[in-house]
């Protein structure tokens, strides 16, 4: 019968009208700029957006601070941000209202402002769910005014759908950050059981890529500086750890270590010669992925070698729905756990300072009412 | 750069308020019944349709007729249909108006009502692109108003773009009958140069399926009855035809003409026997493709061949975006033809009583004008 | 450059003379039978086979035995065997003797016997590595005399590789049954994270399908009767029971437990009804995979429900070498555990007769030397 | 049933022991070297080699000439070669002897040396059909004496079946450059419709590529210089023509012929600059395929762009025996063409002469009668 599985899924009845939930303050608390690099303004007395018909308004309790935002600010990159802006794309919060043409939230769910704010839906590449890679993408915090206040809009497609009873706080850089390792890891094409290498395995990105790789059904070998690090590193899962500051040939070690070369490599370091280097030392017919985005480097790969090995340099840019939503599944499931550290909204700017001078560690998360 | 490639793809700007052309009429002709096998009323009356926010308006120039609106109208089916309900959904026209969300399409461009008018683009079969099996799909002509009508809406995701230029006559009927057999052929997993069977070969689905075959580098073997369905399934490009009215073993015959059987058998025909049949001459490792929608039909598979020879069985449902876009570029460039009979709109009565005779011949295609 | 890559693979040297360990007797013992369902007859005075020049001689140690074993004895199948035949394709044991072109074993390694003895390498079905579906298999214990004698000859290309370790007695039973559940899982084509229903979870086969699939990172909902099955399979890992005999509606228990139903299903139960209620609970664009061989059985599925949910049903035959490389790593890094029973090769009648009664709890391995 | 399938496959029947054709002679035509770029000695007297128990004994009626033969003469390479050598890795012959375990062949079948002469089947590349991958690759030409001789031996799993009655000089360039290009197509893993550039299309690699793509349903656009190249290529099949010579700014250039960039592209041109803009002007998501061989050359990919357009770099190294059997069909088919100049096998130092110069325009074939 054409319906039979209808009820499989249960999901809300469509509300065709525009759905508000009683009280949401025509002003709110937000860290805005009005040029690139120019002053980072907390402002308690900012304009609450309103929803489109296609778009939700979320009350953000939570968002990840990523360097990403930095770069934003900063104007670093070749794409021109809106101006003003306010910045952020992890943030985790409560649906307040919801526009007319929305029918996958109520009001009351759980829902994230992620990376990829909206796209197309309609070009080549949104129709095969690569619609991070749409060339009409809309970005949260860049081209469109991200978590960095109390109330964002999104749009109902895009928006991250986050099971209640969630830790708001803690969840916030899965939307990212978590995404983000977890496509790069599908982007290798492993089967369980196969050796995936992660460059940069103590760092931000690189310990949730350990515990997903290990819920994957992986075996992860890590490469990374220091004892800290590798004591780190084994308490998340990983089995085999590689210390750059210690070993002499990082390529043989690594053969060695996995019987050939792991199958798959993901680059969540930034060094150009690392992700090179992945080139050579994974095994014949695998996969290096990039994922971390330096800026002006080249990944460079001797043509003979590539081609009688047979390997694969496979790109992955955050992820799209599904991996949003697989990514948030298993943090719910507990396999995948994210250290955070919480401040106010209002302690943003140092922040952006200690992201400078190269001094975070671990993932900041802003409380937006404080 | 970030956006280097955006130059890649030509797209409108984004026009974020209701768009229309000058003169929409208020009312318009319509083919349109109150209850299941009711009357077929002619309506030269009926009300053109406002599009919402995230829909087009259409101007349905043609559309073509499919045994489904017969069952729609009939109430065949364990779903209800809408009602008051104007069938139909192989509607090519043009955009005379969009609703203030849509970005994908300008008035004036060529568009297209299909099967699937809309999903939730937001479950997990939608975010993978499987949004032809979404629980919530929403049906043009069956829970929607389609295409026997001069003015229909169609969300803008959804709705086929169709290059300027093309016959809006002769591509009607690709919008569901193309777009199911080229699904159904993606669907067999097939590599170029290798054998595909067509059950039902020489029918109005089979003979397109013919032809995609061939375009996609098939090797293709068809299955139907008859010295000129014979005739006709060479002039399509087949290689092998198999004449059930002649052959003895066709199990043999089959395996015999493809040196041990098709890699994938597409099931356009609806004979129950001859769908469990495939199971038994499909090559070992290869495909059925299921298709057709016989009532109250079951495929039967012998356990133990099926996994001494690890066959597959899978099941084909129209397609989706993307199987729209490649399905009108295959016809755009002249490799599929849509061999149609032109009649107005006003003669649908008249081609629902043939087709219950089970006397049509090929495709009907309605003007809506006439 | 061209091999730089070559000392990733740790290999023995090529030998091409037959090499041989000091001390190979001429006789040894084995079960052996002349005539189908004749006697099983315990010759102390069996001659040792001697290799081919692709072949290596094994010193079985233990072999487990299946029901394919008593089939095959009895001469069910309509496949005839060979005749004198001694059965068994679970055996493990360590090399003796090899081929003049046997290049992949030396001495005392560690091998396995299995049901594909070898093939022909050269079919279109070998070539892209459907070894299994090969049409001139030969095959352990049925074309090909197997391993309940102290001695026996494999092709060196398919004999199972065991690492130096191993326990072999409890390997043996991976040798066919795990890597025929193995490779069921992995035909379902799943990602971790997603649901794998098990029909006849805490069977012999059930019990190994539950570990592995827990170990590739699916979550795994098992299908059976009683109290103690349930307490067997959440010890394994088993995240869901669906008790059988309790449960009024199993397809929508099933649906409900996993939010829309499995991803994947694999049917190691042998009921035909089970097996074609599994195309109704499996979810829309899932795979229902068959690898029990019900003898006359067959999978019926309803068209209309299989198209529209777009589902597949592939067959699993064993698994190919790299299905076996991979099962035995699992089991070697103590993720997958295999419940034994070890007595004598000469009780292997008693145990013959014990399968007929259907008496038979768990998996026994025969000890050769006794 | 067990094996209803097996006649599907029309196979001889097992011989096991030694078969020979009457006549061979003990001495024959051979063009052998004793030091690398020493002496080509044409020698009317060489000895004909004896096939191991798993080879066949081919004599070789025609081969090819590739670029690999001169290198491997030369010692260009960072593997050393077997010494004295016979060249030669494209011959095409018919089988005259057969080892006591080949059941693959029957004396009189048509043979092909391919590059590949043998590996070792056992290692996880071998598996999972990559053996032109394995590390213990037996490369004829190379490693093994290959086809400058009346008479070559070949491991018969992975010697070419040639279909009786092809033209055995026209077939023997596609053992090589076919299989290589058609692999390459492969590799870039496109669906019928999709467009695939091609570097260097008229070229001798690239003009075979061209006619491979073209029968796989890929639109083809080929990049080379000059109007005669241009003529060639439309000949050949293909759709659009980028002259290098004549245009300003090719990556544009390809974009727009191609609504954004090609899916895939084939660099059979061993340009260092153009492989490293092939991966500028590939379409978001798509895959460029590494194919040549230059000596020290690199492959540079942005790394900002790469993960932003999510592109994929994939080395293809020849091609593995189902690629080989697959391209084969293609020519026999008539699908492909290969424009041959056959001279006589005492005419090899000449050739080598010519390649060295720069002089060879399409490809030689030696007559290993002359």
């Amino acid at each position: 019968m054409l319906r039979t599985y209808t009820k499989q899924f249960s999901r809300p009845q469509f509300i065709r009208s525009l759905a508000t939930s009683p009280a949401i303050p025509k002003t709110q608390k937000a860290i805005v700029f009005y040029e690139n690099g120019g002053e980072l303004k907390y402002d308690t007395q900012f304009p609450v957006p309103k929803p489109k018909p296609n778009e939700i308004l979320i009350n953000i309790k939570y968002s990840g601070v990523c360097h990403t935002d930095l770069h934003a600010w900063k104007g670093d990159w070749p794409l021109a941000t809106k101006l003003p802006l306010v910045g952020g794309h992890e943030g985790a919060g409560i649906v307040v209202a919801k526009g007319s043409e929305v029918k996958n939230f109520e009001i009351g769910d759980y829902a994230g402002v992620k990376w990829l704010n909206g796209s197309c839906q309609s070009c080549e590449l949104c129709e095969n769910s690569y619609e991070s890679n749409c060339a009409h993408a809309d970005l949260s915090g860049y081209t469109h005014d991200g978590s960095f206040q109390q109330y964002a809009t999104a749009d109902a497609v895009q928006a991250a759908q986050i099971p209640k009873g969630t830790d708001l706080a803690e969840v916030a850089p899965i939307l990212c950050a978590g995404v983000t390792v977890y496509k790069a890891l599908k982007s290798a094409k492993l089967k369980p059981g196969e050796w995936v290498a992660i460059s940069g395995a103590a760092g931000g990105l690189g310990s949730l890529a350990v515990q997903y790789a290990k819920a994957m059904g992986f075996r992860v070998l890590g490469i990374d500086g220091g004892d800290n690090k590798k004591k780190l590193f084994h308490e998340l899962g990983g089995e085999v750890f590689i210390d750059f500051t210690k070993e002499k040939n990082i390529v043989e070690a690594i053969q060695e270590a996995t019987n050939g070369g792991p199958h798959g490599v993901i680059n969540v370091s930034v060094a150009e010669a690392a992700i090179s280097q992945s080139t050579e030392y994974v095994r014949p017919t695998g996969t290096v992925v990039l994922v971390g985005l330096p800026a002006n480097a080249y990944v460079k790969s001797e043509v003979f070698s590539h081609v009688v090995k047979s390997i694969n340099i496979v790109g992955s840019y955050v992820g799209n729905r599904a991996d949003t939503r697989e990514a948030i599944d298993f943090f719910s499931r507990g396999l995948v756990r994210s250290p955070i550290k919480v401040v106010g909204l209002s302690e943003l700017p140092h922040i952006y300072e200690l992201m400078e001078q190269g001094k975070i560690l671990g993932r900041y998360v802003v409380d937006t009412d404080k």
